[in-house]
């Protein structure tokens, strides 16, 4: 049996993530390797911390891409985070709240659930409520921009009411970071994870995440051991850390840095409030045309994320949806993404992030669905 | 502060790894990324697993890459298979064993440490009275090849004292996989994680694992949840599995596993027992060569890994070994690695790896160090 090399198609990708890559990002990764411990990687690394404290906003000394996907991003501010007993409220409103349950659980604490509808974004209220009948809660944790769903909460008013009543905040920002503001520093957000695929437009695979140094401190006085070794940040920081020993923990995926800084380096040329302006204008695009289509958002304008559209079918094609987006992608090389959950089969969710949110995607993504949906 | 695009140099990488990158393998990269539930990318993950189980030379269903480093390949072993208050004993004879005390105690779980001194293989005798004295322990796990000091155990007899013990096996073999034989399924290994940068020569970031039919069985017997939920295999499986949902769980590295793909078929090209071949004849001449100027081997000639080569220094150059090893750096492009822990300062690991097992690899350290030592 032959193997043959796998030249994949190069499809228009409006799911919810990854996103379509600048070429210079994918030619960074096939420039040759070198040592996780080389003086110039060492290098390349404090640029790319530097790169991340602009895209968060953020002055923290902890601000680093750890070396695996989103969700080792969410379990890595949890598990340093969380101790057994421990008390963290959780706003859901889609699936990845569901997921800080897990996490929660899984560090043998409590999550107080505070449930709002999918495609809502989170009740301040309900929080408040929470907040007050908890008040041993240690964590506030929430999904900025939900991937689920399309919706997006006022981070800047959780964090607020977070701190009021001495609580930590984590806070889930994979679709938001470079798609629409993220001001860790103004909101005063003690950790953070985002994912490499989104708005960055750098292939998946690292989850830039980042640490106020409350969190540090909390970290600090742990009286437990963080249960995973891979991301237990006490020991991550001696690698990572610009004055640390630099010593090895384990081998970071070098030519995905190399990506990560190239596609950093692309969001601090343009600049992040033009980036923000670009998805707005390209989701704009997007939006009058799938109006005209039939289609209606899920998520009030209000909280309506640029860079995931989630959007209510047309009842006309309600039962033959999974059958439309294998059309769009055998035939249209177009991606878009299902729901998830109990929104299966009722919505897409389109993306318009990073390199994607261009108006090349939108006329591609609208042509085609013009076609189908004849 | 204008970032300009990372322009590594490219260096002979004779290190305990990343090894040097074929550059089909490199090229692999850049191609275009597709969705990570894409059907073509469904049928990548199949030829990857199927790549995967000739590597490791097993029939194992749930053979598949972990979307991270080699640390997180070993944490997927311990904590799915290991629950609090099990024993697991660790035959330990270098850095990596006492690793995987710390997850072991991580788990909630007793580690018993069969300790053998660093550069020895592992004891059989030892092992064999830690078993009869821990009738009740569930796991033996061992380092196939030490990376921090080029040592080899008999894997074979090692599982077969474990399976007369009633007791699972947990097998390093980040530094064995494709360089010296490893034959999961003769040797009736139950989990077994390795890594992409080795002899694999793929950049870092992937560590291939495989599990055995009864490992999976333990599994679904346990009665605690896993503590990652990252790493839970029982949600892993339903996207990884032929057969199963392909449900989404996390989002793959998509460019990571073309490259893993690309390294994986070049190896099934080229033949196991040709590259195991491969590495031997250039260990030999490395050898060769550095006896010459002076070096000797940390380990016995028997249990000697051919792909990574632990070097006494001549003491000559103790004093200034670091100084050396930068030079070699600098001015000849060339990485060896430095010893760790107490064989700081008193080894080199000179690394024969993958693509970089070849004469020009040879040629050019032997060059170096004759020029430098000189």
């Amino acid at each position: 049996m032959a193997y043959l090399p796998f030249t994949p198609t190069y499809k228009t990708l409006m799911g919810p993530g990854p996103s379509n890559i600048d070429p210079r990002v994918l030619e960074s990764m096939s420039r040759p390797v070198i040592g996780h411990l080389d003086p110039d990687f060492v290098g390349l690394m404090d640029d790319i911390k530097s790169l991340m404290r602009y895209a968060f906003q953020t002055e923290n000394d902890l601000t680093f891409p750890v070396s695996a996907p989103g969700s080792a991003g969410m379990e890595t501010c949890f598990v340093n985070l969380v101790e057994p007993g421990d008390k963290v409220i959780i706003c859901q409103n889609g699936v990845f709240g569901g997921r800080m349950k897990e996490n929660v659980e899984r560090c043998g604490a409590t999550a107080i659930m505070v449930m709002d509808d999918w495609g809502k974004a989170v009740d301040l209220n309900k929080l408040e409520t929470a907040l007050k009948d908890n008040s041993d809660a240690k964590i506030v944790a929430f999904v900025h921009a939900e991937t689920s769903t399309g919706v997006q909460s006022d981070a800047a008013s959780i964090a607020k009411l977070a701190q009021a009543h001495d609580c930590l905040t984590i806070m889930d920002c994979v679709t938001s970071l470079g798609g629409t503001p993220v001001l860790l520093d103004e909101w005063g957000i003690d950790a953070a994870y985002s994912g490499s695929q989104k708005c960055l437009s750098c292939p998946p695979g690292l989850s830039p995440v980042s640490f106020s140094a409350r969190a540090i401190e909390t970290i600090g006085n742990r009286k437990t051991k963080v249960q995973s070794w891979f991301l237990d940040l006490s020991l991550v920081m001696n690698y990572w850390n610009e004055g640390a020993a630099r010593s090895y923990h384990h081998t970071a995926p070098v030519n995905a840095m190399y990506a990560l800084h190239e596609s950093l380096a692309i969001l601090k040329d343009e600049g992040l409030e033009q980036s923000w302006a670009r998805h707005r204008t390209q989701h704009e695009a997007l939006r009058d045309g799938l109006l005209k289509l039939g289609f209606s958002f899920l998520v009030d304008e209000a909280s309506r994320l640029p860079q995931l559209n989630a959007v209510i079918l047309p009842e006309s094609i309600k039962d033959r949806e999974g059958d439309i987006r294998k059309t769009l992608l055998n035939e249209h090389n177009l991606e878009v993404g299902s729901g998830l959950g109990a929104l299966a089969g009722k919505i897409w969710r389109i993306g318009v992030m990073g390199h994607g949110a261009s108006a090349k995607n939108i006329d591609i993504c609208l042509s085609a669905l013009n076609k189908v949906l004849a």
